[in-house]
């Protein structure tokens, strides 16, 4: 049931309401409202609601509208929001904002390394990536590493230097968030949180990506063996908890060729914006594994109609502490950006993207 | 590198070496030692130690050696251990004790709904699991699920009704944790931890259940699509952070075929009893996603030579909120204990477990 | 539609038949008949006889009755035949016959090395498992290869060795066919055709194994990434082809961990059971493709009901040109036969198979 | 061993060699050569000749030299022919001809039907795509179907009728063939053989598909769960076999998502033209299996360094015999020739393919 707040509601009327609805749903926190689709939500299980429930309800003066949800995923889907999500980046902190999703000329590109080494290593690369073109800078932080032996990351001391390669470069910046506890304090430096595809169904993560309190966009990669509609429902997660900000990134499935890292699915681009009004970036280093294929499956990618890439850039990639295999340099980079966006420009200009 | 501590370090000693430890390797929290394979040890990256610093160590008094890491995994390698790691259920808790792992006449066998539905449904399900002859309850209290509108468990109140069900049944109890913040919690009242498929690559809640304080053992799920190493790792992640009680458990892998709800890797089980010394479960249940194949593959997997099952039972399967397609019933349960008890006695009489 | 055809049609009224089915279903060629649960029939698409067509053939004194077809597989499927095929394996030449299928005491164990190389390593290897406990003996004649500079097996050659194996032992024998235009050749010689993974949707070759005039039993095995339908129905062409011998045989499916060869799916053995009346077996080797994980696996298949194993052996498995990694030894085979008649003699006494 | 065979050698010298292989590799039949990379080869297991051969072929004044095999697979390799095979299609036929692969400015279409229903059925939609833009006609006389009670296919009529399709619009025309026995056949009708997914280790066909006497270039889809190496295996198989004129083409490979028909491996594009110099074209109708994803994969396939497109296309999707919903119209196939023409203009034009 999508529960719709009225925007004229006083806020005894919504403190009335709220109070109502967690008695109803015996719950003992107060329910998250999210704005989505210019109405302000709270979304529940269909089944939670009995016809008393529902009567009294609309009665609440908060209350606008009660609608059943018809599919799995219901707040994040087309048919609930039509047209396209556009997100914000960079509000709160001094740096040139940008727009993902919806229609727009050119393709946002993510860059930067895998991992936050050095001071050095993370300006040096963040100055590179932007005269390359690219609108935001990634790198890890906090690195989810397959052994506790690996490279965990800088930890608070590389948010700190992805903070300072904003301040020189004016670039947004993306990190990767591993644990609720950690989720104030990485959006407390980082302009985007990236949930990354070891997390897609860590479902206090994606609350608590939901309920903070900044407000962060979220950057949710796909899982490595999720379906399209496990993964649209761990979207669901994060914008019924509260932030709709959300932002796919497809990274690669698992698969039994050896031959690339995993294979890049980016018939769920089409397939997503069909599905969903979030806005998809590709993310081609993780998903080929290898430098030599990524500018192919990044033309290719923005082809599909993906709204961006994110692409692991290294000035250095034979050092890289982490994945040097899959990064490319500043110069490959700068390329890529010529390329996709002359591809875009193409596709708008010649209205491709509308025929499918 | 594996530092092998003294065990006859005084309190002072052993606090010098942790302190030159955190210093060496510029970690700012103590490093967590493990009980494993009879001897006290602190497992770092080989690459973290140059010479000198090896040099310091092996000075230390409370320092008895230092061997090199071999394998990716290395506290949960057979190698390392060549004995099967055994562990005691049930201590600190007022209930039946027993013992998973380790050659032994009969398989361990948990039971138990999906989830704690209600007080009812758990006590009646829990005195018919225990008069099939289970060892073990299992019951959900926190439930992983795919979309955030199904139903997401008791929380603590299932938690209390689990503690219930033990004291009147004398079964130990095994229920999952999905948060960090809730280890500690779920520890007091469970006796066994369990770490979902979900969460299997989810580091912090695996460092977590390492670390606490109860050192409650952990029953670690194989991820939806983790190789046989990806898991190991996963367990060397808990065993290197303090806790060596490490029980894995194969519950079926991603497929194309959507005849079941997942593949059975069943070829794991002798794998896995090559590669580690932890004992290893089946969860047909799940694996299958049907009760009609329970009884065949709950035979299969004790042939194969694993330690227990895990299979979810429930006193009236059709009015299940969670997974009632492949509950079973209680007498359904106690044929597969009569069953698997037999082929287990076979195989131990005949020797059948020691040709492989 | 299923046109069953009267065992009391004279041969006249089956021409009168024939030759109005061709008209109908504008069909150059005759039909071809199936002798499958006790009954003679033709299996044709529901939609290829209008109404009229179904009164016509009705009418004809040759046709018992028409029934529609209610699934995509028909013939194969156990609501059509509801007992047990059970196949006689040998008759036509002079070995020991045995009847593979049905209830039985004892599993049908198939061994043999993967290729004739030799007069000699197969006469040595065909006496070992013959005195193994072996009921038939297997050998690759015609070898399917992934690269066409492997070694291809010896051809008619080998088909002459295997037969003189056969004479020495009395061991019937099993091998390969990869061409329609061997498989009269192949049948000439083999007691069973196996038609491999590779070929399970080769269409001509499954519908030639179904026409051949000596009717030899079908080894069927699983394609690298089949679902259980669509094996079912390369079944059922050869069934409807004209020749209800059909033996199924899973052999591990196309998976992403390269710890093993496969991933063996038991889980389809008790599937199958319930989905056909067609016997099924396990091949241990090609699924897992290492020998160490061979007995546990075939313990495993045996409790899970499958009627039988068939298992690569060599006499020297170091020396093999083919698979040698995953090829046991006579003595193995002695253990597993042993094993898996033990476990086979515990179920059937105990009723174990029954209870699923 | 790569044999180079001089091309100054008499038919005497020539048959003098065959004859000597024949004794030295104990075939019965003469072996086969090929014409590629400007040379006459016979590849042969590097095995197969020891040092006494190998000084006695290098004698023979037919053999220019001998040449280790270095990789699994040889023939097809970038390394043994640096430069891009180009293909000449519709020799031999009155039609239009056309180049597949090497620098081109368009990327070939192949469009038409999944099945020739009928002559109006076949006729209008060849019309239509020629119309459309399309270069090559597709058809299917022969139709490998999962179940054996589907639509079959017309068979040699179906032949006929593609022929009077290529007479009346000058397209040439690519058909598959499913059997050895019918190579000849289908040879005589179309321009270009297609081996279909399921035949892509059907080494029979693959073999008489390299040595029929026609030589007609060969289409070999990739297999539903083939290794990008087993693939070039497989074309391997071809060329060794006399036949150096193999396009691939990648059709989308198994996964566990229901959402598509298949998943559409793009970055196979890229990695097979560095290891191989063969053309590479997609089919992103099998791929997706729905036609609303066509487009979108139709430009990303071709950004990602395709040298063509192979798309079913039907006069009326709603009425067709098979595959409908993968089916677009004649008007659609004409908005992707135009958007993928103009992508490969801009790649061209801007030297974006080079980029790689």
């Amino acid at each position: 049931m999508i529960i719709t707040i009225s925007n004229q509601a006083s806020s005894e009327e919504r403190a009335q309401l709220m109070s109502l609805l967690c008695r109803i749903t015996a719950s003992r926190m107060p329910l998250a409202t999210t704005h989505i689709s210019e109405r302000e939500v709270i979304a529940l299980d269909n089944t939670v609601l009995d016809a008393q429930s529902q009567q009294l309800l609309l009665q609440q003066p908060a209350v606008t509208e009660l609608l059943p949800m018809k599919t799995s995923y219901q707040l994040v889907s087309r048919s609930f929001q039509p047209a396209d999500t556009r997100i914000l980046i960079g509000t709160g902190h001094a740096c040139t904002s940008i727009t993902v999703g919806g229609p727009s000329a050119s393709p946002v590109i993510i860059a930067g390394p895998c991992a936050v080494e050095s001071r050095e290593q993370l300006l040096t690369t963040a100055h590179a990536v932007k005269a390359a073109g690219a609108n935001i800078l990634r790198g890890g932080a906090f690195k989810p590493r397959t052994s506790p032996y690996q490279f965990q990351g800088l930890g608070v001391e590389g948010l700190k230097l992805l903070a300072e390669a904003r301040e020189q470069t004016g670039l947004p910046i993306v990190t990767e968030v591993m644990e609720t506890e950690m989720v104030d304090t990485v959006a407390e430096y980082s302009d985007i949180l990236q949930i990354g595809a070891r997390n897609v169904q860590n479902y206090a993560l994606l609350r608590a990506a939901g309920k903070h309190s900044a407000k962060r966009p979220v950057l949710l990669k796909r899982g490595l063996a999720s379906t399209v509609e496990e993964w649209l429902l761990a979207a669901e997660y994060i914008v019924a908890a509260g932030n709709p900000n959300v932002i796919l990134c497809e990274r690669g499935i698992r698969s039994y060729d050896p031959q690339t890292r995993n294979v890049l699915d980016l018939t769920c681009v089409p397939l997503i914006q069909e599905l969903t009004h979030l806005p998809i970036l590709v993310d081609p280093s993780h998903a080929t594994g290898r430098r030599e294929l990524v500018p192919a499956m990044s033309r290719a990618s923005i082809a599909a109609g993906a709204q961006g890439l994110i692409i692991e850039t290294h000035c250095d990639p034979s050092t890289a502490l982490c994945d040097g295999r899959q990064s490319i340099t500043p110069e490959q980079l700068a390329r890529i950006v010529v390329e996709t966006r002359a591809l875009s420009h193409l596709m708008q200009g010649s209205e491709l993207v509308q025929v499918a």
